[in-house]
Parts: C-alpha cells; structure tokens; sequence
C-alpha cells in the first residue's frame, strides 16, 4: 500500500500529479485560445510560483488574484496582475507599491472607495466595475446605470485608467448538471454583453471579464467575452466533479494521510489527516449524507480510481474519521498511506502550503 | 469605529484580550485545584509558547498537544508533554528524538502500533490506552478487557510505561445544555473510575486521564479522575457558548476584518475575511439558519457583547458575507473594521498563525 517514491510520507502531505495539473492547465489554455479570449487565470488557487511557470508554459502573459498579499508574491514574477476583490482601501501603501512596479489592476463598486484611491493613488491603476451578475456576493447589479456613471464621472484622474466590467458567476457552484451551469454562462455572458454595447462608445478599449471554473470548463461559447479567470481548474476537486466540471480523474491533488486507527466493527477507520488539512469544506447532500473527502485508490505511479463507499465522513482537528467497505478495510494497517481527494482543493492547498510531486519534488507556494 | 491602538490593521487580524484569556486559565486552573485533578491543559488551541508561559504562571507543569511536530514546538519550554493522538508509527524517529529529550507521553489502542514501538523505541515513553467512552472516533470500548490485557502483556518493555487510561469525551459537542453536558461528563467518569478499579491493583500508579472543555467548564465533581485536558477554553468560542461551556463575554479572540463593501439593499456588508481565515467551521439550527461568526460592538479598550442578528452567513476563501440590521449597517463604511467572534476559535487561530493583543503586541504561534 505505500506508493513508491513517496517512502518518506510521515504526516498529512499534499500529493500533486503534475501531468494531470499540466493537462487540465493545457485544455483550459486551449479553450481560451479556441474561443479568442485573453486567458487570466487565477493564480488563488495553486498560490505557487512553480506552479505559475507551468501556466506560463502554456502562453499566460496575464494573471489574476484574491488579496495584495498575493499580488506581492507573484510580482517577483508577474507584471500584469488583477486584484479580483473588492479594493481594500486600508491597504493603500501596498496599493501605491505595487502599482509603482507592475500593471495593477483592481475591482471597484462603490464612490468612496474610488474617491479615496483618486485622492492616494501615486501611480496608475487600471481598474473594473465589479458586476453582480446573479451570485449575490459583491458588485452593482448590472442595470444599476446611475452607480456606474457615477463612478465613472468620479474615477477621472491620470492614475485610475477604467478597463472595464468584471464578474464572477459564482452561483454556477450551485449548480448539479452541466445544462445548468451552461444557462448560468450564458445568462451571465449576456449580460456582460450588454453592458459592453451600453458603455463601449464612450470606452472603445473596455473588456468584459468573467470567470468561474464552472462556467469555463462547460461552456464552449464565449463570444462578445474578453477575458476569463478560472482558477480552480488548475486542480479541480470533488466539488467541481460534483458540479460537472470535471472527471474525478482529472483531480490533480491528493491528500496522502497514515492511517492511525482501525476500528472494523464500525467499518471506520482513523487517518493522521484533520480540519488543518482539508479544511473543513464538505459536500452535503451526498448518498452517503455529509462528505470531507473520498478515497483514492493508489498504484504504481500515483493514484486512479474513486474507491466506491470510501470517504471521509467527519474531521476534527487532527483527525479524519473514514467509511470504509469492509472489503477495503480489510486492506489497511496502522502505518500505512491513504490517499483521499479534497473536497475543495483551494482550501486544502491553502491550509497544506506546499505540495509534493509524484516524483518526489517538494513545491513552495505563498 | 476605529479600536485605539489598532490602527495598524489593514488585513484580518486574530485579536487576543490577554486580559479574558488569563481570567479563562485562572479560573480552570482553580477548578482543577479544588477538585485535586492534575490540569495538564490541552495546547493545540492556542500552540504558542507565550501563551503557554501565561498558564505556566497559574501552575501547568505538564501539557497536552495533538501532534508529535507540536510535541517538538513545546519541547523548548516544556518536559512533560501528552500527545493525546493515537501514536503515528511512521514518525518513529521523532518519538525517539522526543523521548530522549522530555517526558513524553503517547496513546495507544491496537497491538500493532504497540508492537511496532517495542521494536524500535531507543529511550523510555509512557502509554496510555484510548478509551473510546461514547464519542466513536478512536479508542478502545472502556469492556474491551481481552484487548486492553492483550495491550497490557504485550507491552512489557523497559521502553514501554503504562500510565493508564485516557478519554476524550468529545460527544459534548453534540450538547445543547448545561444538564446534557454533565450526564455525559458523568457516565465518562465512572466508566473511566471503574476501568481503574479493575487495573489498580496490577497498576497501582495507574491514571485516568479525561478532558474536553465542555465537560471541563460546567462540571465541578471529578472525583476519581487523576488528570484534565481541556484545550478551547483558553479562548472558547461561538459553539462552545452555545454548547453551555461558557459566556460570549468570555471569548478571548476575535478576527479584525475590514469592510470591503455595503449591500444595504440585501442587508448585508462584506469583509475581507474569509475560509481562510476563520476555517469553515459553521454552527447549523441557529435562529438565522447556518452561521459562520458573529459581531460585537467595539469599545475603547477592546470589544463588548454580540449585536443581536449582526452574523457571517458565508464565506468564501477571502470574503465573508456578514447579515446586519439596518440600524447597524448605517454605522459603517468601507475600510471600517468589523470583530468578528469565531465560530471555532482552535481551528481559526490555526489559520491565523498569530495573534494581536489589545495591547499592540504580536504573539507567534506553530
């Protein structure tokens, strides 16, 4: 049961499969290409500088991102990064330091914020209205003309260039079916579409920006579309198969974990592998009721198939508690290695902070 | 509705009231001292050695943790050191590393791993066996005698000293009263006074080693236990005020989260503050349905009671979507800052990596 190359696995470890990351990085790529689209994925995901270099590979010239912090990091690398969240005005500094070394660009939806950045800003900063296209989270619905004009009239200085309308449809995770993500995308590209026409005549140059995982895996038509960031593709994760937008064999992490316990007369058994590791995201509603985590099973070179009735039914800190068949329990001892797909691989890799190659190389990210 | 001294926050921030904190330590300590139990706290909510110091300062001697890379972090303070997980085989070394050291203490429940430490212990560990006494996780069934004896015999090593039983009672998180909590509290502690009566007169020193914070805050007869471990309530937090553990006037941490954005047409502010940031711990039923923290009032010198129907609905990896009355909503602006008190304290101090006191000082963490 332990995979070679990997003998060293003594605590929880963040498994990556490089070829399965590399080819998802290449169809996503692709895609963008095929539909004409400038591709500027969101780099939140992965948060690694190796990692960016594959997608660099693969013709990304522009990328996008959650916080400053994050911009900070890839800068050493970047020199076209979208802040995709709504401008932190308290991170002035960080802002006007950025922007002094690299094409910044930040979201905006409201007058003060923008009143704030016209009166600090020391450098240019392109910027986007964040649009709500459906989600409900952040942004002006898109039929909101007076707040749009407003920030428009207001956002008249050298330093804040207006590059356009962005979104994230981000409801599409609440999708079950592939028909129903391709209605999302295409109502939220629509949308964009129409407020492009309304504005392009006083802007020439603006784009339209949108971006969910979902959506882009699915959705093959992104006409009138500028530019796209999905993120999450650079991994997917069980969440997003369970959406449709992936095979859960194109799942590009796992998360190794020692088996601690084995308890056969529930069926269970106990992994070195808790919330600080696979976050406590879960998927409800699943055959089995609540799920942190199904297992992998494991072979020569990584891993293949979803082990059907294995997967991870709670977590505490520390600790995983796993259903197992017992035709599958049987196979297990204390020491040995389970490898268990996250449920939301954003999460897991952010709580894990490094990832290791299923050739051994261990991959720094922020 | 800026917090004096603060005024250096410009990204979420893990604020720590040291002042509540120390009321938290004193008042276990005291409790352990009047029921003549051992408090060997549980350090892998806090994991920090300036915090550890506080409780040093109330009399700890011996701690608690989950982790042989904690037991390492503590081993520079501290010489007596429980890792209350069942023993992972495959880090070997750093038992041996850490047992040549310290007093250290680990957990076992199967032959194997007892087996395995026979064969390759270099310096002397203490054992306890897992005693599962209702939570279903890990342990022994406290009637397991055949096992436990099978455990006993095997572990005849110079290497190997039995220290007794040791319980989590982890089921009082699934309690929503004082009276819920205590009738566990009690059934653990005779189930775990009559599994040392039986071994006493084989193990004359042997302990009973209980202790989740539940059952910890609210009961005050532990007679017959040897040993305490209670680990949340050096902070506490939203679940376990729910859970009847303690008052929202005894959290000790909060998450500083700047506002980003004002939705006053859905009700609703959102802060940069997200999954990442406070985990995605939830407490499910609450009046408002899920809810993933909650936000009090500011004061002069720190922060006060809950604002009724002011809660994190969602989070995202960096957003947080917060619900609040009109009347509270009014009250703020973007680049305002928001207290949030955390659902799950352990798990978002873990995200956090450190703390601020109100009094302006950084404290590390693992």
């Amino acid at each position: 049961m332990k995979l070679p190359g990997t003998a060293t696995i003594t605590v929880p470890t963040l498994l990556l499969d490089e070829h399965r990351c590399r080819a998802n990085i290449r169809k996503m790529s692709e895609k963008a290409a095929r539909a004409g689209v400038f591709f500027r994925p969101h780099f939140k995901t992965h948060q690694s500088l190796m990692i960016g270099r594959w997608l660099r590979e693969e013709g990304v010239s522009g990328i996008t991102v959650s916080s400053l912090q994050m911009a900070a990091y890839f800068s050493a690398e970047w020199d076209d990064i979208t802040v995709a969240f709504p401008v932190n005005i308290l991170e002035m500094d960080r802002i006007n330091l950025l922007a002094s070394k690299i094409r910044l660009n930040i979201l905006v939806e409201d007058t003060q914020s923008l009143s704030f950045l016209k009166a600090h800003l020391t450098s240019p900063v392109g910027y986007f209205i964040k649009i709500d296209v459906g989600y409900g989270r952040t942004g002006l619905l898109p039929d909101n003309d007076r707040k749009i004009n407003e920030l428009l009239a207001l956002a008249a200085s050298p330093n804040l260039q207006f590059k356009g309308f962005l979104a994230h449809a981000g409801h599409t995770y609440g999708c079950r079916s592939v028909a129903a993500i391709l209605a999302i995308h295409e109502q939220s590209r629509l949308t964009m579409i129409a407020l492009k026409k309304r504005y392009q005549s006083l802007f020439p140059d603006l784009m339209v920006s949108l971006g969910d995982t979902p959506g882009c895996s699915v959705a093959e038509d992104f006409t009138g579309i500028d530019e796209i960031r999905p993120g999450n593709f650079v991994f997917y994760d069980l969440t997003q198969a369970r959406i449709g937008s992936n095979t859960t064999d194109e799942i590009a992490v796992a998360l190794a974990c020692p088996v601690v316990a084995l308890h056969p007369e529930r069926n269970e058994l106990v992994v070195y592998g808790g919330g600080v590791h696979f976050s406590k995201d879960r998927m409800e509603g699943e055959p089995e009721g609540t799920v942190f985590g199904r297992v992998v099973r494991q072979t020569a070179s990584g891993w293949g198939e979803v082990i059907p009735g294995m997967y991870l039914r709670s977590l505490s800190q520390e600790h995983g508690v796993l259903v197992a068949p017992p035709e599958e329990l049987v196979q297990y001892q204390v020491g040995d290695i389970v490898m268990i797909l996250p449920v939301h691989s954003c999460m897991a890799a952010n709580a894990m902070k490094r990832y290791l190659t299923l050739e051994g190389e261990w991959i720094a990210r922020l």
